[in-house]
């Protein structure tokens, strides 16, 4: 199996599927619609999404029944990267190499473009099956108990002194929430069996806690035009991050840990689960 | 039928149920849960939730088969309140007699207690039956093409020089979306044949135009005081409003043909209609 031509392609599928789900940008309202399309179509890694396809496969079920809620995970995943950019928020002015959504439209368009692709999210689920529940699996993902806390929290941590248990609650659910709802909402779609979704219950854990380790990393020892986006800034914000906790070196084994034990969480899926082994070295590999 | 105290009934159920299902104010990330609770908890009407439970009994259903509906329907309407308030949207310091979100706890706080409660919505509804229907009427009236649509337009239509058409699609999309959806959902919960949920969408398009034209008409005849947030505002931002378009006596005199258009089409479900019926004539006759 080539894996990496294997991954391409369903990179290549979520970018069509994503192309043509989304409201064409000259429908009204157009300045919205054309927002929501700047901020998910500027690139960007596709992980979730790939993530959710991969883990139908790897369970026996196939891409197609795993389309519409990897679709709903990367309109929810740029929802949070735009509201995170917010001047209110992060205040991050470099996205993808491009203008954050607020710069290029203004902060009232971005706001409402987050608002709609997390809407947008949810009505791409209503179509999916098991339609309750995927929406369940992503509304507790993304929610004050999921993505939104992790970013409460983050915010409240910042100029704190860190710890490391504060940390791990960030990261669960700032990073790991959605990663695994990636893997679980894929396998749901693909029609798992108990052991099939915990097994891919555990790889996400330990993917999701390994890339935001290696974000860390990469925070510190990329540069702008490598990361498309502003770097350094988590040192400057004086912000909590496992770099800050145990020194380069050691975030850097740790990332390359969790990554082994994401894989060995896999077994039990055998030679269809290559692909999300090889996502799993490369969230802790990638230069970006 | 004492339509007052059934009306009262369920509005004292949806205050309850609200209370209980919200995630509680001490629990981790306490100070986005405090916020959720501040602006949910705040008072209002609580339209929505009740024309939707009486609207699953205005069919034959039961109120507890909506009640997860109803409370989804509220939690959506406040995130909505609580983004436009926001300083980059209409920055409203007043809201309900009490301060914004945003100015009682900080705009990123406020940003993240909306994106919540939008994703607890569809939580709710995931428990709900039938959930992948109530999730796509929820997700239709609430996104680009409903209530965000309605205002991103009417941000982009402040200023400019009033136009019927483009008037309508503000309201109907801002307003009217979500009206709409409580009383289709309501519906939906309590087991609607097909003419009981055209009748009940042909009321709530009447009664959504005539909420949205009592409001043109209260922002210039009400006090702060009376309702409970700033007045004259309208007129101030030069927005598209009924008011400014067909003057105040030919505007409250819609806003009474649409409610009784409104109590005509319940024709079709009879006496169980009757706290619908009392429901138009309150939208149009309130001072709040």
């Amino acid at each position: 199996m080539d894996v990496n031509a294997y991954l391409a392609d369903l990179r290549h599928e979520v970018e069509a599927a994503l192309a043509r789900l989304l409201p064409p940008a000259d429908e009204r309202p157009a300045r919205l619609h054309a927002a929501m399309r700047y901020s998910l179509l500027a690139g960007g890694k596709r992980l979730r999404p790939v993530l959710c396809l991969a883990s139908a496969e790897a369970v026996g079920g196939t891409r197609a029944a795993a389309l519409l809620p990897a679709i709903a995970l990367e309109c929810l995943h740029t929802y949070t990267l735009i509201h995170d950019d917010l001047p209110a928020m992060d205040d991050d002015d470099l996205r993808r190499g491009q203008p954050t959504c607020h710069k290029k439209f203004d902060e009232a368009t971005a706001i409402l473009a987050g608002d709609a692709l997390l809407t947008f999210a949810f009505e791409l689920l209503a179509r999916a099956t098991p339609a309750a529940q995927l929406a369940q699996e992503l509304a507790q993902a993304a929610g004050s108990r999921g993505v939104v806390g992790g970013q409460a929290e983050d915010l409240a941590a910042e100029g704190r002194a860190p710890d490391a248990q504060w940390l791990d609650y960030i990261h669960t659910h700032k990073t790991g929430a959605l990663i695994r709802a990636a893997c679980r909402m894929g396998a749901l779609a693909g029609g798992a069996n108990a052991a099939q979704l915990a097994a891919l219950t555990s790889y996400a854990g330990e993917i999701g806690l390994a890339f935001q380790v290696a974000d860390d990393v990469l925070n510190v020892t990329s540069t702008p035009e490598q990361l498309g986006k502003a770097t350094g800034s988590d040192a400057a914000r004086k912000k909590l991050t496992y770099v800050a906790l145990f020194g380069l070196d050691e975030a850097r084994a740790r990332a390359r840990t969790l990554a082994d034990e994401a894989i060995a969480a896999l077994a039990p899926l055998g030679a269809r689960a290559e692909p999300l082994a090889a996502l799993a070295r490369f969230t802790v590999e990638r230069s970006s």
